[in-house]
């Protein structure tokens, strides 16, 4: 695929093709942003420097720092770097808070900070990342800006809440399901999406519809990462199927499946998904129903929404055209 | 004790004492922070708001909003009140969390968040009370306001981390405690002051000068708090002697009582001081070395600390009398 031109609906399959496309003003700004990362996680005592450095070099798609500069248009500034880390300490935060809950031992296949720190640890660590957030915001000088993110941030911990809540649940309905994914995905990706807004080229004018571009990537992104739990291949996952429900997260495939087959609406994940052979029979059995291409559907639904929210404003084509490359990325991640 | 000309050094012992010497002015704005509090609790879904609610509802003296107030000056503005209210809800986010790892029951004789809610809710209650301090502040419009409580909640995630390393230490130095203190405690004391100065009459030239001050309270506040620990009585502080002792949690009396006392120099805490009874034996024990009446001086070091850098400033006698009257106060809480 070809750099700067790459036609919209192009297959976004990984990074290097989004940073190709994005050219060497995004790849300079990536550069800048994980500097800033490094940086900021050193110099607040050794032992949390070493947890939150742990948790940063796991890495990630840094999908959101992406976007934020992304929808800053050609705008390049310290501003918007400490934007995009903030956001992105945001996000590794909340990560390391649900790994503390989850008491998961891995992610992307290096011990969390909760595996090799403990519960304590994890907590202090995530609690310095969420303020590192603000500060970091604070300093590129925009109450506007930390409002945005600060109320991201809010959402985000009703998510978590509501995940709790609806653990091990039977009744969890799809609308149930999507306010859900709004408020532990969503928001954050339209406040990544507003901020680049905010600082860059397109101004507060269009930060309500790039906001609402952000919104809609983010729910599709949340319903494909759903589907991929169930489908997998774990080969390109890098996980084993089932672990949502595993953890009792009722998620739309399973939501819809249940609608069409009255064994699984009768389940009880608490006490029938105990193991992970038989998530991952559940899993083939939710496949089986033919929900997981409704459930694709869904999020290219968002997609296709999120690529409207464009209309709104005014955009140089290239920037649209890298817009629309990165909502149809978050459905094909490992197409 | 008089009103506004309450002589420095008077025994203030409760908060209906300061609200006195403060006036009509620091009842209006306390009135209006804690309408205020109770409004950034609610609206955040019915789950969270019940949880935040309940937190807020345990009171608590509002030594910080107060302190936010006083050091203002004369100034009264919604900037001021939104400073108050962020300060504290940073404060409680951090209760949240220390009771979800201490597995705490009760505050202030209050079932805490973790208790009724479990785990999950009170880690996502704490998370969304340190989102909305944030969202608070910037709403006041001050990045350098959003930076000094960003840094402060960096110092309080680190204090904390480093309480549950030296946990049942037999080898915590009183450098390190003092450390721990200014982290924990002394730190948000200083944000507090630094914010009034910022946003009311002193201003930014002072704000270094009355942020001394706030940290030396802070120290002198908690010194005395862990004296108190040790001292009660019960039904002077509302709880159990040796709490802290009984967490593991290392505290100035039993690092000074070490200095002079063999068998406690040699004893385990961990293994030895396992139940209430042992923890007030051990109290008594510390009491008998005579280092309360040392760890009381320290306090009140620190006390004296803090009214010295009120030379710094140019402040209006009445102003700086109710400060010395604050710094006074936090050593005499129950006396």
């Amino acid at each position: 695929m070809s750099a700067r031109g790459a036609p919209p609906g192009g297959g976004l399959t990984n990074v290097a093709d989004l940073l190709a496309a994005g050219g060497p003003r995004l790849a300079a700004l990536l550069e800048r942003s994980e500097a800033r990362l490094t940086e900021v996680a050193a110099g607040h005592g050794d032992r949390l420097a070493e947890h939150a450095a742990g948790t940063l070099a796991a890495g990630g798609k840094r999908l959101r720092p992406t976007l934020v500069f992304i929808v800053a248009g050609e705008s390049v500034s310290t501003e918007l770097v400490e934007a995009a880390v903030a956001v992105e300490l945001l996000h590794m935060a909340t990560l390391v808070h649900d790994d503390v809950l989850d008491r998961a031992a891995l992610r992307r296949g290096r011990p969390t900070v909760y595996a090799s720190g403990g519960r304590s640890a994890a907590t202090a660590t995530g609690d310095l990342l969420f303020s590192r957030a603000f500060a970091v915001l604070a300093g590129a000088g925009s109450a506007v800006a930390v409002r945005a993110l600060s109320d991201a941030s809010s959402a985000l911990a009703r998510g978590e809440l509501m995940q709790r809540e609806d653990a091990w649940s039977s009744v969890v309905t799809a609308e149930r399901y999507l306010e859900r994914c709004r408020l532990k995905t969503a928001r954050l990706f339209e406040a990544a999406c507003r901020l680049g807004a905010l600082l860059g080229d397109p101004g507060a004018g269009a930060a309500d519809a790039l906001g609402a571009y952000g919104d809609r990537i983010g729910l599709a992104f949340q319903i494909f990462d759903d589907v991929l739990d169930v489908s997998g291949p774990q080969e390109r996952t890098g996980k084993e199927r089932g672990t949502d429900l595993l953890d009792g997260t009722v998620t739309l495939p399973l939501i819809l499946a249940r609608e069409r087959d009255p064994r699984l609406r009768d389940l009880d994940l608490r006490s029938e998904v105990t193991d992970a052979a038989q998530a991952i029979a559940l899993c083939d059995e939710i496949g089986a129903t033919g929900v997981l291409d409704d459930a694709r559907e869904a999020a290219l639904r968002h997609v296709a929404g999120a690529k409207a929210e464009l209309d709104r404003v005014e955009l140089p084509s290239e920037q649209r055209a890298l817009l629309e490359l990165v909502a149809d990325g978050v459905v094909e991640r490992y197409a």
